[in-house]
This record gives C-alpha cells, sequence and structure tokens, in this order.
C-alpha cells in the first residue's frame, strides 16, 4: 500500500499558470528546473490534454478548500497551494533548495518577498492606474511611475540586495554558502528588468556587481542553463511583468 | 545556565515601525496583542531610551547579517527577521495563532500573501505614481486608480475571501475551526477600507456578508478589544495605508 504522502511524492507537481508569458509563474519553473522536479506545465498542454487556458478557468473557479485567489498555483498530490512566494518555499523547502535551518528560512523568505515587491513594482510602470486597461491608455502615468522607479525604486532595492549578497557567508549567494530559491528568482529580476529597461538597469548594475555577478552565476547552473536554451523557457514579450516600452527608459 | 533558545524565549519581542501610523506594524500588533505576547514597540518609547526616529534608522542602518529593505521589523532574540507576511507567520507558528500541521500553514501563508497584495493595492490608490511625492502631486491618477480599486480590484478581493471562509472548516475564520492570525490580518483591512472608502467599502460587504461577520468577532474579542481601547492602538490618519480623501470614494 502506499501512503497518501508517498504517492503525493511519486505524482509529478502540477503547475499551472498563463502559457504564454514568464510572469509570475517563472519564479516556480525556475525552482523546479533547477531542482531538476518533475513537473507538469499544465496550461502550456494541448486543450484536448487538458491544458490550454481552460485549466486556468478551471483550478481558479474550483474552489475546493484553498481557493487561489490567482495564478499561479500548484498541485502537488492533494495539496493545492498559491501565491508565488509560498509555493517557491514550498518546493525549496521539500527539495534543498533553502538551508535546513530555521533561521536561515525566514531570512529567504524575507528576501523572497521583498524580490516580489520587487517584481509588483516593476509591473505597475507599465500599468499604474488598472491592470483591466491597456498600457495605451495609462501611457502618460506610466512615464511618471517608470520614471520614479527608475530613478528611486530600482537603485533602493538592487542597492539592499547588493548589501545582502555581502551582509550573508560572502560566498556570492543571498542565503548560506550555496545558491537557494531566492537566488534564481533575483536572477529572473535582473534579467527582466535588463530587458524591460536596458539603460536604467546597465547604470544600476554598475553600483552593484554583487547582483551582476550573482545572476551571471545563475545563469550558468547546468540545469538553469539547459532550460533557458530549450523551448520551455518562453522569452519575455510585452504581455507579462517586464515589458521593453522605450519611451519608458530614455 | 540559559540556553540561547531560552534566553531568546524570555527577552519581550521588539516590533520595530514607524511611531505614528498603523501602516504594515499594524498587522504585526495585532497578532502580538491577541496573543497576549510580550513586546516592546520601539520606536513608540521616548528618544533618550532607545526611541523615536533614531530606532528605525539605526536598524535599516545596521545591515547585520539579515538586513531588511523596510520596517516593520522583529527582533526575536538574535533572529532579526522583516516583511509583514514573515513576521506574522514567525509569531504565529511560535504562539499558536495557526494550525499546526503543514497543510494549514502553507494555506494560511497564501492568505496573509493574498491580504498583502490587497493592502499594497489599497496604498497605490493614494500614490500610484511615486511614494516619494505628495498626494497632491498625483491626485489625478489617483482618482484614477481609486475609480479601478473601487470597482475592480475591491469586489474580487472581498468576494475571494468570501469564498476562502466559505471553503474552509464553515466555522466562520480563514483557516481551520478556530481565529488565526490571518483572521486579524483580514479584520485590520476590512477596517481599513472602512475608513478610506465608507461608501464602497459599505457596498462591497453587502456582497460580503462572511468578511463583515469575521472582522466584527475578531473585533470583539478580549484582547483585541482591549488593545483596540488603548492608547497603543494608533487612529487611523493620512500618512498610513487607509487614507481618506473623499473625493476617491464618490
Amino acid at each position: 500500500m502506499t501512503s497518501a504522502d508517498e504517492s503525493s511524492a511519486q505524482q509529478p507537481y502540477e503547475l499551472i499558470y498563463w502559457p504564454s508569458i514568464q510572469g509570475r509563474g517563472e519564479f516556480v519553473r525556475l525552482v523546479l528546473e533547477e531542482g531538476g522536479i518533475p513537473y507538469e506545465d499544465v496550461a502550456r498542454q494541448p486543450e484536448e490534454e487538458g491544458g490550454g487556458m481552460n485549466a486556468i478557468q478551471e483550478i481558479l473557479g474550483d474552489i475546493g478548500q484553498t481557493p487561489g485567489f490567482a495564478v499561479p498555483m500548484l498541485r502537488a498530490g492533494d495539496l493545492v497551494i498559491s501565491q508565488t512566494a509560498n509555493i517557491c518555499l514550498f518546493l525549496a523547502t521539500r527539495h534543498g533548495l533553502v538551508p535546513d535551518d530555521e533561521a536561515s528560512r525566514w531570512h529567504a523568505n524575507q528576501l523572497q518577498l521583498t524580490v516580489m515587491d520587487f517584481v509588483t513594482e516593476a509591473h505597475d510602470t507599465h500599468h499604474p492606474i488598472s491592470v483591466a486597461d491597456y498600457y495605451e491608455d495609462q501611457k502618460e502615468a506610466a512615464k511618471r511611475r517608470a520614471k520614479a522607479f527608475i530613478e528611486l525604486r530600482m537603485p533602493k532595492f538592487l542597492g539592499y540586495f547588493e548589501r545582502a549578497i555581502d551582509a550573508g557567508a560572502r560566498a556570492g549567494w543571498l542565503v548560506g554558502e550555496q545558491r537557494s530559491y531566492v537566488d534564481l528568482s533575483l536572477f529572473q529580476v535582473v534579467r527582466g528588468l535588463e530587458y524591460a529597461f536596458p539603460n536604467a538597469t546597465a547604470r544600476c548594475l554598475e553600483e552593484a556587481p554583487n547582483v551582476a555577478a550573482l545572476a551571471d552565476r545563475v545563469e550558468a547552473r547546468p540545469n538553469v542553463a539547459a532550460y533557458l536554451n530549450s523551448e520551455r523557457r518562453i522569452p519575455f514579450n510585452e504581455d507579462g511583468i517586464f515589458r521593453h516600452y522605450s519611451e519608458l527608459d530614455p
């Protein structure tokens, strides 16, 4: 007989996320890929095999016992969990992508939540008024928000992570002496910012060499490199969080 | 001899947060108060006793091993942790404000992170362009953002929590059969929205009776009620997250 716990460990995880953008799902994908953890990217499967947008509508409509507000969601056996930072911590804890001790986990979660705040602010540069309206309908506000983001927020966040790398074990990672899931997320943000705001990001990273080096080190890891070179990696595009509009990056 | 762990359990927690607003610190204060957990609200002490704004500058400047991006921060013996949802989960786990089983904790964290997203969106109604600028300098954008928040986002978030209460143990709480820290946070958001957007919130809560009832039940809990009637509870005001500007709540 297989216990519920063993059976949930044996089933591949199911990631439910929009099939055409990196978005917040990408933070989860990177943990799964770096960890060599089997998963199914459900909505990227054909509709006739249960994939596509239907899969997303279905899980968001199925309130179950733990309804999610938004994707990404992860099905892990009987567990269905949402919120990006929560899913990442769940996977990292199970699969050795965060140190074992309690203090490191609180510290990792603190950093991850700060990464997610940074992501929200990066997103809101192109949607400062409403996520229900087009960028074109909020372009003037976007220019002003992007200016504040580039001049004040990006340096503040990157400066913080620069210090956090310095303050730790001085091994070049954010938590402890090895790469953790938080490093993968910071890598993703750096590449996203380079895509969206190439000019401003280049300037900022000159002042944040630890962060730039960390991103390069993550990118060179064999599992990450293989993933980035595969078709599984969706290119950055103007439907995602990090969008390149040249008028926002003078 | 006292072990490091015992000694950290005996020292009162130190909460470091802006002394004149509820802000994000209030979510932590509510956990401490409901739990009957001794704490010192450091920056609300006199400057000559190590309090005041100096205490905040000091902890944000002291990078230590786990620097924080922003307050609230919590000192718990040797641990210094930040990020509101992280601090709340830490305290709730230690002090019985969340069920013991792993599944409930992932679910609670998922809900808490959604509360925090809601808080960020409520905040950004009055600061859609830049936190470094005055409200008056972004008032036109604020009107548009507040309209989208009231018409689309508030009903979506409150509708989600309404379903989450329904989907659970049907005891009227968000997680399990007892109040957890997440309920305290949802209470705080409801009261904040009622302060900031009395008209829109009244309309929304008609469609979310579970949420309204939960907020009332939290407010009636003896420790919470005593706190709310004490001088420790800072009144809502126009420096915090939830600000009442009548032009944003037609």
